[in-house]
């Protein structure tokens, strides 16, 4: 199955609204077309930071996938907000920039359509281990 | 207007299903019920790690806005993943660590119906200065 | 050879003036004694973010090691300052969240000697699987 | 006085080694010649997390003064590391990314002296406010 086909069969990610466009060799694409109920204030459309957040942490992983072709589970996610997400689509960008047996490091950057640099996130994915389901299988979580 | 309020009249929190359940005095409690379109595979429902940073990142917003009575944008969160996020619902409890006249330091729990910890966040919200849509006004996107 | 040793002949915390204490099941304790070379001003001794995180690093990767009887190098750390460091000492407390089979996730807090909160850190370390130098034997640098 | 100036005298990064080398127009450089007490092992060179990152935090804070002529405090930053720093030298090349009233966005790339990338971090720093100790001057320390 091509990435493109897991992440159209992702729930949260068609309930967001999220379009995977590309996704080989450690590059991945992906969109949302902003609607009212992305918004995080009413009176206005204004993408909630979680929109931006699921955007880049499904075209992240999509990344990964590329290159590890196995469920790969987000171990961390760090995103900074750079400008009001008031546009009407938002554009993500993402690319490995270092992978390993046991986890990949990627980088997403996320526009709007003028280009305006809306977001930037970096992320820690498990590339290996796991089944699918968490960065976690075989770990214990201590008291 | 009291906190609760604002986050039920925010559109994407609505979307996600996010509860607010209390914010006062530098904290607040919120929670998702887990249905099928939270999920990150069609198989099985496991919470996309986009819920829990939607819950981690509105939640800790609003212990932000009980203390600065000021719409308070998020500047940057980290979010780190504990266990795979396979229950009926997700809780989160935030609690502001430094408030300050410009930024505020954030920490939230996510955890589930058994008190299984699922994610951890911690996150920067502007306190002062927005307009409430960003972080930024008044600032300049460098080239 | 116990971890207190392993750090006691580790050249940069020896001379950044790190004093491991403690590291057993999943926690590690140390310390430094500020002095005037910590400074980040030469007018006032202010220690500067990379003495709290120095310390907060190696405390944090102690923790780890305690678990893992391995060398487990950093995968990544993020640290948020809390207030400014002019106490005489910076004493860090480390404790392992999540222990998996090749990433551990580990939370630090750095206070000074009257318990004032100086810093907060969080890191993954791998667990498994490098030669103690890198987090990424094995792995692809992608241009 | 100029920002190099500024950093020549700040007694940890003497302590460290860093040279910084440029910071106008909200970008620096810098390095760290790599010695023996920089290293996280004794047996072999590899340098310390911790040389890496205050060579970063203290290259993103020039290039942040470059900009705010006011010292600014670092809130947080985040590191991941992507290969061991084995080389000789550390470079360190810093870029605000965003820079508003009360905060600014720092981008930091360090690399060898063969240009390989070594770590990558992304900070957030107080633009206004402070009286240069720290990012929390009038702010609160909440229980």
């Amino acid at each position: 199955m091509e990435p493109t086909e897991i992440f159209d069969a992702m729930p949260f990610a068609r309930h967001v609204g999220v379009e995977l466009t590309a996704a080989s060799d450690g590059e991945a694409t992906g969109h949302i077309d902003i609607e009212a109920h992305h918004s995080s204030t009413p009176a206005t459309v204004v993408a909630h930071g979680g929109v931006s957040y699921t955007l880049a942490d499904t075209v992240g992983g999509a990344a990964v996938i590329s290159l590890a072709e196995t469920p790969t589970p987000t171990v961390d996610m760090r995103i900074d907000y750079l400008a009001p997400a008031t546009g009407d689509r938002l554009d993500a960008s993402a690319r490995v920039v270092r992978f390993g047996d046991s986890v990949a490091v990627v980088d997403v950057s996320v526009t709007d359509e003028t280009d305006d640099r809306i977001a930037e996130a970096r992320g820690v994915y498990k590339t290996g281990g796991g089944d699918g389901d968490s960065a976690w299988d075989g770990g214990d979580l201590l008291e």
